[in-house]
């Protein structure tokens, strides 16, 4: 006999639904994906399909069809018929009762929605403020998994202090990327960015950001900075999925240029947005 | 309008209990304890309460009565009346559409199980071999946080080596603890293990561990142990709450002492009985 208690209530654990007792709950033993649409199109889905094929893998879930997540993305972004819209999906080993190891025969959980996307034109007008975060995050935050407590904390930490994104600092010094977002630094004519190790998310975002950055004639540097070299900067600004590119006119307590979004960041906004078209 | 799916299943996604919304699966938002009782009684349930309330400090989930959590538990462990238990006990930031920053106004998710404790015998009996892992968890394992990716990964990896238990060694080539175990070596009459940092868990079992050692007369030393000086200890074992103390006889590839439990650890087994009474 097991029993389980929801709050207040005790029951038998077998009237509870399998997603109580989901590994994704029980140990964040899953990987997800955010895609978003652009005016009712999809925006590099298979990308995003790519990636979320390589977490699944680095993580050892296996029997994953990606043919069928594919379908699965396309039913329910028909089915919600929002044209701008943020589609999140996770797949999570299984339920079952607590146990590190999982069973290989589990079944995966696959979990969606589809929202409306933000409203972020007055980040994207007026720039955001960032502040800097240690990075405690685990070792393989190149996989996309759903342990994120990290980034929460350090969200919420920049939240308090009127900030939109933390910037992770690793221990020696150098900027890895925001807490969900990747960061970039522009200074001339020149683009910086970290490089890709196992340390930062293989941003699909920032592939198209280094190809915008190409096609407005800006040389690409990728090492990391540190937060100095960061606040001395011309322009700096963010890219994610969700957000595209929002400029950063505040970091921690220094203004970036004169506070405004810099002319090349607007420019890669722009030439950003040919992309999704 | 919000779409959720669920396996094949398209619906709004205010028909799907708040569950499926859990800060618990978006990001492991959340902090867990696990107690056992022994012959009906639980074992050291205000020192896992205390750590449960530092954990939730430490992540600022506030508004938890520890109180409430107490007589929770005291009310499942009745309702089960499973006289050695192991109880899983978790509380969540809340159920909410997923934003990295939890609203302060979340109500937070408790969820508890009982279930038999295993029988534990052969590994008692026998000793268990572990393999060591790199360790690629974040830098606050002295929260209990339902981020245990690192530690799923581990144990699975250990589990394909015929062993039961991972543990990990980190950059700098020192052991900090097994993937849900505190780890411990015997040379001589000197007992050594991890001391307590940032970097583990504040293990309740160890101690108890230490208080064993110095009833049986051994010095102890906390002091990070590097896995060579580890495979040439005349004894190790690992505990925790689930397993207390468990030799281990083999690691990595190398028996320890002559493959069987060691004299002191089963000498620290029999003291430790002696705290359950």
């Amino acid at each position: 006999m097991q029993i389980a208690m929801v709050q207040d209530e005790i029951l038998p654990a077998k009237e509870l639904k399998p997603v109580y007792f989901d590994r994704g709950i029980y140990f964040g033993d899953g990987v997800y994906e955010v895609v978003r649409s652009y005016d009712g199109k999809i925006f590099a889905l298979e990308e995003h399909l790519q990636r979320f094929a390589n977490s699944l893998a680095a993580i050892e879930i296996a029997g994953v069809d990606i043919d069928r997540i594919r379908s699965r993305v396309h039913k329910a972004f028909d089915a919600a018929a929002i044209s701008n819209a943020k589609i999140y999906f996770h797949i999570t080993r299984g339920s079952a009762p607590r146990n590190h190891v999982g069973d290989a025969n589990l079944k995966p959980n696959f979990f969606l929605t589809v929202t409306e996307s933000d409203d972020d034109t007055e980040a994207k007008t007026k720039g955001i403020a960032v502040s800097t975060h240690p990075d405690w995050r685990w070792k393989r935050c190149d996989i996309k998994s759903l342990n994120l407590l990290p980034n929460v904390l350090a969200r919420q930490d920049a939240a308090k202090k009127g900030c939109a994104e933390a910037i992770f600092v690793d221990e020696a010094g150098l900027i890895t990327e925001g807490a969900a977002t990747a960061f970039f630094a522009i200074s001339g004519r020149t683009l910086q960015t970290a490089p890709l190790t196992a340390n930062i998310l293989h941003s699909i975002t920032r592939k198209f950001v280094i190809k915008a950055s190409e096609n407005i004639g800006l040389e690409i540097i990728e090492k990391s900075l540190t937060p100095q070299q960061a606040s001395r900067s011309d322009e700096l600004f963010i890219a994610s999925t969700t957000k595209d590119i929002a400029p950063v006119v505040r970091f921690d307590d220094k203004l970036i240029g004169d506070g405004k979004p810099g002319k090349y960041t607007k420019l890669l906004a722009q030439e950003f947005g040919s992309f999704t078209v």
